[in-house]
């Protein structure tokens, strides 16, 4: 099977369209890496890649973006609603087909490594390639942004992994990691009560008891007369969606209210909707091979 | 997107491996025609290919078939449990991808007129490719076999579709058409009570006043002391899975009796499981482009 990795670069920039046209162009020029989608917003003054690759393709991509880049943001002279704390800010390395999680956060280490040695950029690691807990969310590391980021760096134990100690000068620092893909995933309620929202999303949100990979808020859909309970879900095969949808159902009960429908927002890996199948159905014994599409696709591979 | 059809032809041999493998291999030379499996069974002489591959590839593979099977299969010298009509007995031709159910009637069609031509084979259309309802279900149109088949081609409303008028002397006649991938589906009850698996069998299938497109037989699980509910889901699209594991659910509640699991055996669509989690989760406004490695694919194609 073919090696996919997808990569998601934020890069700080929202308002130049030349500029962002020109990371497009870099991506797109390297032989394997395959530009997926890019979109900018101006007043968080930001933009998001999605390309995909093997390994080789992808840190490839990651390079050319900052020779890119480099020469063209300059932070200090950057604005924006969305937190930062670099030019390239984030770049998440996610596994999708034929790659384990630890061959991701080797990526990412690896790119990592030649970023900081070929432009002087210190890096942090991040998520499934961050050791260190305090390290792991991208929260705690890019706290202070841009602006606090030399002191930070110089205070006890925000060291970066790899290169300089002190912020590069126009360009912060990166911070760069490996995780599961994220799923957008919204239930809306039979009800106009938004603190029913508040509450459930409360419930199984990790941050205040709930599951370990769901990050969740409650919101009014004003012009439905509904409620929201607005959910990332970050490890879909820890945390998986059946378990979240009963468990908001179940907590909704409680307060005598249903479920209307819920929204999968965006991409959606086919792993995760085939669990739901299985476990709705009680399979036993089901494995992916058994996807016709897969059936004819990995025959594809092989001739 | 590529064009993907299925084509899963029987045949009337199933002993002689090297006729079997030399079918095979007529399939796996036509370029673009791509081989999947094969299988033979011995006392039902009797064996099945499945490939796929565009309109042209299969069409070509299906003739390349005749030339190797028509020489070397003598149905007058032919013996076997399983039922059959024909040298090549039955060929349906399956949408995947990309490629409407009409447009693989079209195809049927095709193959089945030069097939006649070229040949000297009768053919029966069946399923959607045939517009007559006494001729649609493949066992009406196999009843009295192929010995019993110069005499009902000679009766009333039994003249084949294409071709001569009678029986090819050593190959019979060939039943060509098109149809949805079939489910082959199990629910295995918490119970050793084969009479419940029966009747809920009986309940659910078409044939004795049931969903439309259910097949379904009640049997023992013996070595599990249990039983079992076993389906063909003949149109997924028309009569989903979810619909039949909640109709099974809901019966074997009215003997008191739970579902102890299900199982999905050998291939099943993409699409069908989809399906069932937007059931099970209530999803609104979902698509299957929002797949992540649908998105991956339909990129691979335009570049």
């Amino acid at each position: 099977m073919a090696q996919i990795i997808e990569c998601i670069p934020n890069v700080s920039e929202g308002r130049r369209a030349d500029l962002v046209g020109a990371i497009a162009a870099a991506i797109r020029q390297v032989p394997g890496a395959r530009l997926l989608d890019y979109s900018s917003d101006a007043s968080h003054n930001r933009s998001v890649f999605t390309f995909a690759g093997d390994a080789a393709a992808v840190k490839t991509a990651v390079l050319a973006m900052y020779a890119a880049v480099l020469p063209a943001i300059d932070l200090r002279a950057h604005s924006g609603e969305h937190p930062r704390l670099g030019a390239i800010d984030v770049i998440p390395f996610v596994p999708i087909e034929g790659v384990t999680m630890a061959e991701c956060v080797a990526l990412a280490k690896e790119a990592a490594q030649e970023i900081a040695a070929r432009y002087g950029v210190p890096i942090y690691l991040y998520e499934e390639a961050s050791a260190d807990p305090a390290r792991k969310n991208l929260e705690d590391i890019r706290r202070g942004e841009f602006e606090g980021l030399a002191a930070k760096m110089a205070s006890d134990g925000w060291a970066p992994d790899y290169g300089p100690s002190a912020p590069h000068v126009s360009a912060g620092a990166s911070v760069i990691g490996a995780r599961m893909p994220l799923i957008a995933y919204n239930i809306n309620l039979n009800t106009d009560r938004l603190d029913v929202a508040k509450k459930i999303a409360a419930a199984i949100r990790h941050s205040s008891g709930g599951f370990r990979f769901v990050k969740a808020a409650g919101f009014e859909l004003k012009d439905r007369g509904l409620v929201q309970v607005s959910m990332n879900l970050t490890n879909y095969e820890k945390t998986p969606i059946f378990r979240v949808f009963e468990a908001v159902r179940r907590e909704a009960e409680r307060y005598g209210v249903t479920i209307r429908e819920s929204e999968i927002v965006g991409l959606v890996p086919a792993g995760a909707l085939n669990a739901v199948a299985e476990y709705y159905l009680q399979v036993s014994g089901f494995s992916a091979d058994q996807i016709l599409e897969n059936k004819l696709r990995a025959n594809d591979d092989g001739e």
